[in-house]
């Protein structure tokens, strides 16, 4: 007889393997970490002398279910702010908040409550996007569940790293020192395509590739992107991912809510797996994925709860129900996405998806021992049809409820037995929990007046690059530098003329930033005024470093098109201190060292000052970007012959008496 | 100081009145079956002199859900056939399994599985509508829960009535005896248009006016009754039901997926109450109500599970975050019905919609004692963020569980206390639930061959009206009786002539019925075959009597086109004997003594007997006007000078040797 560790006897095996097999009195054999059979309890009886055997009574044993896309951390911001439009959500309340509060004690502390509730639910394996996603990986262990952890990089700053060079630096350290990891795959996750850049996108694919590791990304969630991506680049979002060269790494990709059929197509060809997030896609109201048509494709599609912010719960069983609903609903067809295949989503498709299939996903000898036990002689899931042999499924994805998960096992280890957890102990993490709540609290009251969440409140602003560098010099000689700019050494982009009457809203506190209301009145070569801009602009304060000849700044900056009056933004904001601009500006944007620049030539109209300013400006999402932009512009000062600069000034504000 | 029966203590206590009152340390006192105040505790425990005191630690206390449309003795039936096309799971299991199973003892164990099931979920009232509402009543009642009961009314024979003259009358019984019930608000439910006439509607509007009761049925669920009301009567659905004198009562109409702007109008000027149910028309893929439209149009609009046969469950807590997700998702905003308006539809409008609202649906003084207590300091709802007010119904809508309900009350009596149920022994329930499933396997394993259920799942069928009267004559002129009807005495509505191949299935049990293909080539004046039309029709075993000159044949009759080949249907049912006999059919659709006729003179062709025969037939869903029918027949063959009847053959197949 061979040997076994532990034999499930007397369940009604589901092992979700290609064929579906199923035994109505099964029995599964483990060894150290592993599955060494699956079968009929007589059957493996008669093989195994097992050093325990536990009877389950009828009960369903199947694999782990697998959520194939979630932040786990954030069980710590669930319910922070409901009900708000997307970008009031994320940016007045989840990037500030993360940005204060999210630290590796945070990721940790949210990582073991994630994990409780998961095992609860009867997931065995999960896939995380999150910062100090190390102190996320070191939690998922300690519970001991299965996951791709992936770090994030995208080009704002994030909570750990203040540029993304530091991100990239910090998911390779964590690639380096995970890979290998029994519990853990590490990878790197560049956040999306409308958090990154073509390069972040290109280095991280370059990153994954390297270490044979999965990359993790969102792609096509709302239909914001993709008609953004299709103005700008001209393509949708899939094709434009692959030419950066994303899918050259084994890419798990969330959410592709707005895909068509070509690009459906394309992402089987790459081989990429699909996190389908059926609650998130609705709360957010992001749109409805064809899950369908990807299944139909081939894809590996997977389901995922996504993060806890925007679900609210890493509820499983409700996610498996609402994916089948909505399949059908959408089809406008019942029979579609039945019961089974969606159980299969959950389970086996959602390990490839990860990337973790030949580890995990289905109840097959050799794979790794990630299993739930499920009891199905409840009140809400009888009466039991025998006659129908996919009745069992049914009654786990329309009836069944989470709390009827008994016991968890993973990689041979049980973490829950009889609904008592193993590995984790909760009542301490929700005391902690409970103290971040209360100091959140705190930190958003005291910011209800700030001017982003105000911003934001009434129609959202979009983050703009966060490095600028600049130069401002008094000109004696405005016509000698224009003709210079004319003259055809430089390669001029683009021209434009225009009267910009700047209104700047200043307040008590200058950590605040401030606040502008521009209007660009666009002027043609007869001097016509042909088009009229608004604008609004909120600047965080500035962490300002001199640098050779230029000022290099890196600050928070928002802008948003100005819908309202300026009276209505006066009596909105009440600004402390107003100040007003104006000025006629030609403005040249131009390559010049293989960057690109705006040089403006400015006459003063308000103060009046009778003298016309020359300004150079460049902005980047990166530091390093950002240094050698400054060099540059030294270099291109000196072309200009205003090696002498004469006289600088920061600000045209600065030259207003206040 | 005021006496109380009870006083519960320190709870969050969601009013779910109009101003959406909560009191973050509140008290409700109780007195009799009523509320007598609900406000802080601080003033409440000084206020009152409790017979009880039960101090809620914290936890939520919230009017009991309403459950706004089901059909509760369907428990029995959850999971029986999933995942197929609605005729396919109506005609093919749900009606034929009712047919055979549907008892009043039957309706009574599944009704209280039902109760314990919503009882545990933090249901305190249900709308109901199913058959032997009797039953369904008396165990309501049994497990103290508050209902609307709904006696069905529909064309179709159904479990408790052979003809709807006889359901009429049951409802009228049912009325009458449960009239003036602390618990059960009585009502009759003609089941939705396309399964009554029109006589059918007006009578159950009359009979609901009589007694001042609501009146419940299934409007516009899906998009084929919308199309077909277009199509027959050229208008939507709602317009036709008010043409019917429907709104003429109180009525409570679920679903109302497909109805337009003018349409919700109606609805609202008519006081209709609505019964939206996320779930099942996900499950069924019924559509997207516009529920957002008809909340802003000030609709009471409640929210349902539906029958637990396509829910599968009755868990309102599904629901609830169910109806937000889809509002969110379908209007593209996820501002869209937040949490708390939510959970007023799962209340307070809920109890408005079922013509409760004077009795239940929020915690108000006078109102009865209905009411729920939610723990929502678990893992998975926790943190609290105390900063937002509407923070607790975002924690109970989407991130609770109807397993953190803990305590339920109705009508001042304890329902269930710290989960365990006080009215229900569970256990007897499941066995007996256990038994109708082994029973129902077998009876749909047996049948499995059977023909409808083989017709059903190549494509559907219609069911036709199940009574019907006839005569046939073997005429010795012919060409008088032709003359005669075109002579102007009789108001000819259509006229036809075609030539008829029927092919006859029959097989080894009669009982099974037999099937009919049918091709018509109709033919034009100048004797040319313009149009060809092919179609099946499957016929039960007739109950026949004789009346008068005629014969009245009461039977099951489904018709559907047959789109495929005889060829194919030969080789699909594969029946035990064929029959096939064709003819030559002049067809007058006439008006006679005020009733509708078919006049066939019929020349047979093959088997060729030379002969001519008289078919007079008529159809009707009513036994009353198949009555008054059968009368007219003997009359119609009189004024046709036939009186003396020279041969009458039942059907032409008997003339064929077999």
């Amino acid at each position: 007889m061979k040997k076994a560790d532990l034999l499930l006897t007397h369940a009604t095996v589901l092992c979700m393997d290609e064929s579906y097999t199923l035994y109505p009195d099964g029995a599964v054999a483990v060894g150290g970490d592993s599955l060494l059979a699956v079968g009929p309890t007589q059957e493996l009886t008669a093989a195994f002398a097992a050093r325990q055997v536990f009877d389950c009574g009828g009960k369903v044993v199947m694999p782990g279910l697998i959520n194939a896309h979630t932040h786990v951390p954030m069980t710590l911001l669930r319910g922070l702010a409901d009900d708000r439009r997307l970008d009031v959500w994320l940016l007045g309340y989840m990037m500030p908040v993360e940005r204060e509060f999210v630290s590796p004690e945070f990721c940790r502390v949210g990582t073991l409550i994630a994990c409780a509730e998961m095992i609860r639910s009867g997931v065995t394996c999960f896939a995380d996007m999150y910062y100090f996603e190390d102190a996320v990986a070191e939690a998922t262990v300690e519970a001991g569940m299965r996951a791709l952890c992936s770090q994030t990089v995208m080009k704002f700053p994030t909570p750990d790293a203040a540029s993304y060079e530091d991100s990239l630096a910090l998911a390779r350290e964590f690639i380096q020192h995970w890979k290998g990891h029994a519990l853990i795959l590490p990878s790197v996750a560049p956040h999306a395509p409308y958090t990154c850049t073509a390069d972040i996108l290109k280095a991280c694919s370059a990153l994954a590739v390297e270490f044979d590791v999965p990359l993790h990304i969102h792609l096509s969630e709302t239909l914001q992107e993709v008609e953004e991506w299709r103005r700008e680049y001209d393509m949708p979002v899939v094709p434009w991912v692959k030419k950066q060269s994303l899918f050259e790494a084994k890419v798990l990709a969330a959410h592709c809510v707005h895909v068509d059929g070509g690009e459906i197509h394309t992402l089987h060809n790459a081989g990429v797996g699909i996190a389908h997030n059926p609650s998130s896609n609705l709360k957010l109201a992001s749109g409805f994925a064809p899950v369908v048509q990807m299944l139909e494709e081939g894809l590996h599609v997977g389901i995922g709860t996504d993060g806890p912010a925007s679900n609210n719960d890493l509820d499983m069983f409700e996610e498996l129900r609402l994916a089948t609903f909505i399949a059908k609903a959408v089809s406008g067809n019942p029979t579609s996405l039945p019961a089974r295949q969606t159980l299969a989503m959950a389970t086996r498709l959602g390990a490839q998806a990860l990337h973790l299939g030949h580890l995990t996903g289905s109840l097959e000898p050799g794979k790794r021992a990630d299993l739930a036990i499920v009891d199905l002689e409840t009140l809400h899931a009888l009466p039991a049809f025998s006659r129908d042999p996919d009745g069992v499924y049914s009654r786990l994805v329309y009836a069944a409820k989470s709390t009827d998960v008994t016991d968890v096992m993973v990689n041979g280890r049980w973490l829950m037995r009889d609904r008592a957890l193993l590995t984790i102990d909760v009542p301490p993490l929700l005391l902690s929990s409970a103290e971040y709540a209360r100091h959140i609290d705190t930190f958003l009251t005291a910011r209800e007046g700030s001017l982003l969440s105000r911003l934001v409140a009434i129609g959202g602003a979009e983050q703009e690059e966060s490095y600028e560098v600049q130069i401002k010099v008094q000109l004696e000689d405005a016509e000698t530098v224009r003709a210079r700019l004319e003259s055809g050494e430089f390669q001029v982009l683009r021209r434009a003329h225009y009267l910009e009457y700047d209104t700047y809203f200043s307040f008590g506190d200058p950590a605040e930033g401030r606040l502008r209301h521009r209007e660009d009145e666009f002027i043609d070569e007869t001097g016509s005024v042909f088009n009229v801009r608004y604008r609004l602009t909120m600047t965080g304060p500035a962490a300002e470093r001199a640098y050779a000849n230029s000022v290099f700044l890196s600050r928070s900056r928002f802008i948003a098109p100005a819908s309202h009056s300026l009276r209505f933004y006066r009596e909105y904001f009440k600004p402390e201190r107003e100040t007003a601009i104006s000025k006629d500006r030609m403005r040249w944007q131009i390559r010049f060292q293989g960057e690109e620049f705006f040089v403006n030539l400015d006459r003063l109209l308000a103060p009046s000052l009778e003298s016309t300013f020359l300004e150079i400006k460049a902005r980047t999402w990166s530091r390093t970007d950002a240094e050698e932009k400054a060099e540059a512009i030294g270099e291109l000062v000196r072309v200009l012959g205003l090696d002498h600069a004469p006289r600088m000034v920061q600000d045209y504000t600065d030259l207003v008496a206040t």
